[in-house]
C-alpha cells in the first residue's frame, strides 16, 4: 500500500511528497523504522519523529508543516486504529476442525469456521461462519457462538451460553459458571442451582481471565458493543447495557443493572442490586454502593459524585491540620471564657 | 412430578387446585411459562405472577391467597434451591476415562468416576467414586480427589493437592501454585521453595479463576463447607475455617487465619498474619489490617467496626462543611479576642 | 545428605553432635518428624522445637544453645530457601515432546527441553534448552521461551511474546492478550489493534491467573528478576523495572512506568501513565494516582506518603469526635458573643 492509498483509507490528509512510497508498517516514536509511519499523538513530539528514519508521521490536524511527509487528521487515534487494521490484519486459523479437537453430536459449524487443536465441543453446539476457536477451548453442550466470533485459548464456555457475532473472548476467561448463591439451611450453605444462562451480545469484547456467571433463573446479559478488560468479575443476573467500558479488575455484583455507555475505571466495584444509569462514569476503584444517576461521575469509597469526592479528598488530606486548628481554637475559647470570668455554661 | 409431589418434596404448603398438574419447570417473573412454577421472592410482586401463564407461584408464607395455586413456605429461597435441584438435575459426564485423556501410572479411579477429554492426570493420583473431571483439566502427581467432587474445564491442580468429597471447582481455577515467598539475598529475590500443599475439605465450592497457593511447609487449608467466589486469591499457609463465604475478588494474604462462618463481601482483603474470628463479617472492600474479633462486623479502609465506620463515612462526607465551619469559628473567635482588647495569649 | 553437609551447603553453623546423621527433610513446628530439620523463625519458639522429634533446629544466630543440635545462621529464611532447594529438588518433566502435543512448523527445541501432553505450539516458536512446558499450554506463533524457563498448565502465550531464561509462569496466566484500547468513532468503541508484544526478562516469576497485555506499538516489559503474584493485571505498554515484587491482585494500568526494586502490596493499583520511582513501596491497596518519587512509601486511596496517610487515618478515625468538639465550640463561642452583647459581625 502506498502512502497516498493509506492516507485515503484512513481519512487523513497527505502533506508533502512521497505519496507513491510503499508503507512498511506503523511504529511508535521509540522504535521508528525506515519505510514506516511514526505515530505522533502529541504535536510537541513531532521533532522526535522528524529526527528518525520514519517515512512519514501520523499527526493531529494542529501540525501543519514538517520536514517529513505528514498524515494529518482530526482524530489521530482513530486513524491509527484504521491504519493498524489495514496493515496488520489479524492472523486467521485455517478453516475446519483440527483432527485433535473433540466434537460432540449434532454440532453445526458455519462456513469458514475454525476449531483449533485440543478444543472440546459439547453436543448440539452451533458455531457461526468464520468463527474461530483457538486451541484448548472448552465449549459446553448447547452453546451458541455467532459468526466471526473469536475465542482465544483456554477459555471455558459452560453449557447453554450464547455469544453473538463478532464477539472476542480472550484467553482464560470463563463464561457461564454457577453464580455465587447459597441458602443457609441451618447447618450448611446449600447451593442454589443456577439454571439460567449468559447472553453476550454482538461485538462484545471480553479480556483475559474474566469471569461471567450464569443467572439463577433467566440470563446474565452483556449488551452489544460493551468491552470488558482483564480479570473483571460479572456476577449472576447482572444486566449490562451497550457500549460500556469496564477496565481491569472491575467487580460487578449480582443483579446489578448497568445502563448503556457506562465507563468503570480499574478496580471499581458495584454492590449487588444496584442500578447505574446510562452514561455514568465510575472512577478508579469507585465503590458504588448506591444507585447512580444517568450521566453522573462518581468516585471514592463509598462512591460520591466526583466533584464532591475531590473536595472530601482535599479536606481529608488537611484533616490532621484541622485537628490542630480545632485544638488551638478550643484553647483560645477557653482563654476567652476565663477572661470573661467564668467557665462554659455547662460547667458553670 | 406433580405440583403436589413437588410441594411435599420442598416442604411447601400447597394452596389451591391443580395438585395433579405436571410441573414443567421453574422461572423468574420475567420469563414465566405455562406449566412452570413462578418464583416470587417478594410478596408485593404476586400480582405479576398472577397475570402470567405460570401454573403456580412459590411464595413466602405471608401470602395467603391468590388467583393462582400457591406453594407457601417460610423460606422461599431454600424451597427454590430444593425445587431446582429436583427439577434440573446437573448433567453428568459419562463414567470412565475419555480416550484422549492422558493418565499416569498408578492412578486409582473410583466406580462411576469420569475423566473428560484431553485431561492430563499425573502419576499416583487417586480419584474417588462418582467424581467428575470435565475436559482439559490438569492434575499433578499424587493429587487426591474425593468422591462426587466435580472439576470444571481448564482447572489446574498442582502435585500433591488434596480435595475432599463433594467439592466443586469451577473453570480456570488454580490450586497449589507456589506461594509468593522470596528471600532477598543481597542481589536478587531468591525463591523460597514451597514444599507444602493445599487441603480443600469436603463440600467446599471454589469459583472460576480462583487461585489458592500451596504452603511453604505444611498446608494451606480451606475448611469444610466454605464457598469461594470467582477471582479470589488465597495465599500460602492461610487457614480458612468451615462454612465461610468469600465473595468475588476477595484477597487473603499469607498465613492468615480465618475462623468458621466468616463472611467477606466483594473485593475485601486481609493482610498477612492476621486472624479473623468465628462469625466475623467483612463488608464490601473491607481492608482488614488487624485482627478481627469473633462476631465483629468490619468495613472500610482500613477496616473498623461497621457502626464506627458508618459514622466516619457520614462525618467524612460533611468534612468540607466542617472545614468551613471551623474557618468561620476561627474568625468569630478572633473577633471576640479583638473585642476583648488583645490577641491570643500566644501572640500577646 | 548429612547434617554437617547441609550446614555447610546453607552457610549455617552446626552446634551440637549428630553431624553425621542423615537429614530426612525440613518441617515447620506444627508437623515435626524424626530425622527432619525444624525451621524456627522466631527464637521464642525454640522450646517447641526442642519438645518435638526433630533431628535439629534451623535457628537465628541469636539462639546459642539448645537441647537439640542447631543450625545457626544470620538469615534463617535464606538458609531455609537453600535447604529446601537442596532437599526438595523440583520434579522435572521428561525431555522431549509428548506424543499428544501439537507442534507447528519450524519450531526450535533446545536440548533437554520438555513439551507436555496436549500442549499446542505455534509455528516458528523457539524453546530454549531445559525449558519445561507442562501440559495444556498454548503457545502462539513466533513465541520465544528462554532456557530453563518453566510454564505450568493452562497458560496462554499469544503470538510473538518473548520470555527470557529461568522464567516461571504459573498455571492459568495469560501473556500477550490485546491491550484494552478502543477509539470511539461516534457510534461504537472501535478496537485499537495491538501489534506490539510482551517481553518478560530473565528470572521473572509470574503467579497463577495473571494477565499481561501486549503493547499497542512496541512492548510491555517486565524487567529482570521481577516477581508477580497471582491475579495481577499488567496493562498494555507498562514498563516494569527489575527485581520488583507485586503482591496478589495488584493492578497496573496502561503505559505505567515502574522503576527497579519497587514493591506493591496486595490489591494496590497504579493509574495509567503514572511513573513510580526506583525502590518505592505501595502499601496494601494503595491507589497510586500520581507519580511517586524514588524511595517513597505510599498508602491510601488516593495514595499519600505513608507517614502522612497514617496521620490522616488516625484523624479520620476520630472525625466523629471532632465534629462533636466543633459543635460544642460553636455553642461556646455563641455564648461568648452573647455575653459580649452582640451576634457575630456578619450578623450585626
Amino acid at each position: 500500500m502506498t502512502l497516498r492509498e493509506l492516507a485515503a483509507a484512513i481519512d487523513a490528509e497527505l502533506v508533502g511528497e512521497a505519496g507513491d512510497a510503499q508503507v512498511g508498517g506503523v511504529t511508535g516514536l521509540d522504535a521508528m523504522a525506515a519505510g514506516c509511519i511514526a505515530y505522533v499523538s502529541d504535536a510537541d513530539r513531532l521533532g522526535q519523529a522528524e529526527a528518525g528514519p520514519a517515512l512519514a508521521a501520523l499527526v493531529p490536524r494542529s501540525v501543519t508543516q514538517s520536514t517529513k511527509p505528514l498524515l494529518r487528521t482530526d482524530n489521530p487515534r482513530l486513524a491509527l486504529a484504521k491504519a493498524l487494521s489495514l496493515l496488520y490484519p489479524a492472523a486467521r486459523l485455517p478453516a475446519g476442525v483440527h483432527p485433535t479437537a473433540q466434537v460432540g453430536h449434532g454440532v453445526e459449524l458455519g462456513a469458514g469456521a475454525a476449531i483449533g487443536a485440543h478444543c472440546v465441543i459439547g453436543d448440539g453446539v452451533k458455531i457461526g461462519r468464520e468463527a474461530q476457536l483457538h486451541p484448548l477451548v472448552a465449549v459446553g453442550a448447547g452453546v451458541e457462538i455467532g459468526e466471526s466470533t473469536v475465542i482465544y485459548p483456554n477459555v471455558t464456555l459452560y453449557d447453554g451460553v450464547r455469544l453473538g457475532a463478532r464477539v472476542v473472548v480472550h484467553a482464560g476467561s470463563v463464561i457461564g459458571s454457577a453464580g455465587f448463591g447459597y441458602v443457609f439451611d441451618g447447618a450448611t450453605h446449600r447451593p442454589l442451582p443456577h439454571i439460567g444462562t449468559v447472553v453476550v451480545e454482538d461485538e462484545v469484547e471480553i479480556g483475559a481471565n474474566v469471569t461471567i456467571d450464569r443467572a439463577t433463573l433467566g440470563a446474565t446479559i452483556i449488551g452489544q458493543g460493551t468491552k470488558v478488560d482483564n480479570l473483571v468479575h460479572i456476577a449472576h443476573n447482572a444486566i449490562i447495557g451497550r457500549n460500556c467500558l469496564f477496565a481491569g479488575q472491575v467487580g460487578i455484583s449480582g443483579s446489578v443493572v448497568v445502563g448503556d455507555n457506562v465507563m468503570l475505571a480499574g478496580q471499581a466495584g458495584i454492590a449487588d442490586h444496584t442500578t447505574v444509569g446510562d452514561g455514568a462514569i465510575g472512577g478508579a476503584r469507585a465503590a458504588i454502593m448506591q444507585d447512580v444517576a444517568a450521566g453522573a461521575i462518581v468516585y471514592g469509597m463509598p462512591a460520591h459524585p466526583r466533584a464532591e469526592q475531590l473536595r472530601i479528598d482535599a479536606a481529608t488530606r488537611r484533616l490532621p491540620e484541622l485537628v490542630r486548628t480545632v485544638r488551638e481554637l478550643a484553647r483560645r475559647v477557653a482563654e476567652l471564657e476565663k477572661k470573661l470570668g467564668e467557665g462554659t455554661p455547662s460547667e458553670g
